[in-house]
């Protein structure tokens, strides 16, 4: 997909300064441009780039007044910042507007599908599971038997959702990640090996949650893990069976989430956290990362460490901690002088 | 699958009290519950949520007396955990009863498949591999040349198991798994770059071992990377080339083994630990959460920390780590004192 | 694939010491061996396992001289290491042979494919991409539109490439990884939920650079994340938007580095070191296990904890913290002397 300048000046009623022809196929920053891509000042602070940017085409508001010379043909628009979301979103439908059935694609007979939907090569829909208006499944998903897809949900390429999971609405996963995986439940045994506890929940998802690249998400032993409406998860986390994670709760990646643990509203929690099982975590808790946290944590508590106390604290003993070896010479040298 | 309290009073040979007619469909916790669901009282300390839960079928034992109202219908029988067990395993054993090739699968020419076995659509297994009697394969399973599988495996939706690797009996591993990836082995060059070092060894996964979803086993460099008899992963964990992991050793989440290090048997290694290459951990061991092992470990060490120790000391010194503030205003005070 | 002894020979220009018929199919460990296995012994440091060896054949140089008895074939050369580190080299060649196209794949009818690459069965390739001659994509591997892939790359199983990305020379990338995911970017919104930010940039790998399995590549938000040439990255790592990693550099497994941070050439990084945002790591650093860095680091810095710091002073720090209970009982006992 490229565009010129006046094709660009038409979509966004702008006026062009310099060349109508030059050609755009890529949006980029203003500090970083290159020949055929399209870029945008907004922001005073970023004024200076414009004069040695290499971007072709560059959106400027009606009221910017160069100072120097500018090498990119311009496009002035009442809102720089306006006008580039705009073409933003006019170029995330373009490249997200896939719909229909590509083949080979498996579907099994007692499947439902809606009316519009997108259906790649070698994605997989198993028994009695039904799939919402406008939702995009993308190459080698698999959604096992009895799983209930909601609408406008996008799955990318490799995802896989284990039979008896309920996604909401507006639900987007990334590449890789697995959904309904057995939780680890094993119980030792009189031969000092271990038995399998059957693992017969399932999970949960509630609308607008969306969940990065090969992340984890265990099935609940019984019962459900829930994801709450709103949550946003980062790559790599694993999210063990019967755990639930509160309203518009974000993790950073590589986070572990331990078996039966309950996370409040509003938490933000870092990336490379532990959660150790069967806690009580509150609305509105902050975890700084790395992290690791082996007690409840109250509403709007801020922690950091491993194991984790008070933020404020965990840095206060941290800069001790950097002084240690002088702490310790102090301490030889007040023996000494006691001693003498 | 429905299922009426008449119904399952005949397979459980159990005795109606309340509407023989009321409809399950899933399993639940009592306290949990839900119109549809089926739940059990086994434990006299959850009794009290047999007078609020909202089940619609709750097992009970012979000898339970209610001392209050309850709405959902009971199915007495002698022994409520029992019953409720014996229902999860035929809920299991029809979850688990596929059988047959779905298509399109794709089955090298030379490979072997046994009498019974279930092979899903996109599943692919290449040349001169071969398949024990009994073992599942779902979508999307990548199985690569000279593969042997044992017998009754199951292997989740998208497994990856690269070439020559070896597969014993009973062992089940989830949805995006990895085994088999080359060992991260680089060796320096001349010219401040690396020369990547083949490696041609394989993984050797005994009986009986259980892997979660998205964890990575790298093959060896020489010889064989070896998961033992009755070994359970979780998700998301690394197992660098050459590592070798002792009998019904357990090991959570997210944690890393790096290359060449041996692990005893029964060890059990909490999440997100980090061990160095080319250690020796003994049978016994005990590593909690975070941890970073950069030492041999005897049998039955316990440990915690980064770099770990003891775990009666790690916890003794943290304890001061958490009042290193005050010991430097003593110290401080304590010098002041002196001088004056 | 089985050789005799006096195959190898006639391959090697070898002198055979047993039996010319004794057969190999695999290589080992000269200390680990086994019936079928074929060995070397170029250093004299493991001379005496050529005495209990069990595999069938072992190369020797010929400046050899045995000192018991070996059971095992030898096959004399020149130079033991050269004549295996051949064999390795043709052992490889063979396994990476695979030439052609099987069925099914899909590649899209704007997709551009070489004269020479292997495409394996339920790959899939999309709309207006390229693919470099001599490059094999095996099973599962999911490349999306518009991604450009270069000359002799190697893509394992299920690896998947989102659209517009474009990926250098000689490539290899291991089974389950991911290029190109959405950044982890949302806006808070008056409703105390999050909007999603557009992440319409793209991944860009340059030339010789190999990627584990089950590792996480997210384009950027606008322009690119950019992983140089001859980086090595290991299992499970996740490199957020917006990131630059410098040529050579190499990363062990499940490392975390968070968006827009730049790191410079020829750095080591250790596993499970987590780096927050928007830093910038110079050039020849190197970063011990587990730490968390939370700075911008200079050229040649070596720094370990969480937070990071000097290498030297943390350990420093670290032994005094394994004393912190000594230390406390000093001054406990120092004030109770200067009471009294």
């Amino acid at each position: 997909m490229e565009f010129s300048a006046q094709q660009l000046a038409e979509v966004l009623n702008g006026k062009i300064e310099g060349n109508p022809d030059a050609m755009v196929s890529r949006l980029s920053k203003i500090e970083e441009g290159g020949e055929g891509s399209l870029s945008f000042l907004a922001n005073p602070a970023y004024e200076k780039h414009i004069y040695s940017t290499t971007a072709s085409i560059v959106i400027v508001s009606d009221d910017f007044k160069p100072t120097g010379d500018i090498s990119a043909t311009l496009l002035r628009v009442p809102d720089a910042y306006g006008a580039f979301a705009q073409l933003l979103e006019m170029y995330n439908q373009l490249r997200g507007n896939k719909t229909g059935k590509e083949e080979p694609s498996y579907v099994a007979e007692s499947a439902q599908l809606p009316e519009e939907y997108y259906l790649a090569a070698f994605a997989s829909i198993g028994e009695h599971s039904s799939i919402g208006e406008g939702t995009k499944i993308y190459g080698h998903v698999y959604i096992g038997d009895n799983v209930q897809v909601g609408k406008n949900c996008i799955f990318y390429a490799g995802v896989k959702i284990y039979h008896d999971c309920v996604i909401g609405d507006n639900v987007t996963v990334h590449a890789g990640t697995v959904i309904g995986s057995d939780g680890f439940g094993f119980a030792p045994n009189s031969e000092n090996s271990y038995d399998k506890v059957p693992q017969i929940g399932n999970v949960i998802i509630e609308d607008h949650v969306e969940i990065g690249a090969n992340t984890s998400i265990d099935r609940a032993t019984l019962g459900s893990t829930i994801i709450r409406k709103g949550v946003k998860l980062d790559n790599l986390i694993q999210i063990a069976h019967n755990v639930e994670i509160g309203e518009n709760t974000v993790i950073a990646a590589q986070t572990g989430v331990a078996g039966s643990t309950k996370i409040g509203k509003n938490c933000m929690i870092g990336g490379q956290v532990g959660i150790v099982g069967h806690l009580q975590i509150g609305d509105g808790v902050k975890i700084a990362a790395q992290s690791g946290i082996g007690k409840n944590l109250k509403d709007n508590a801020v922690v950091q460490g491993s194991p984790a106390f008070e933020y404020v604290d965990y840095n206060k003993s941290y800069a001790m901690f950097r002084r240690l070896p002088d702490m310790a010479k102090d301490i030889h040298q007040i023996k000494k002088n006691l001693e003498s």
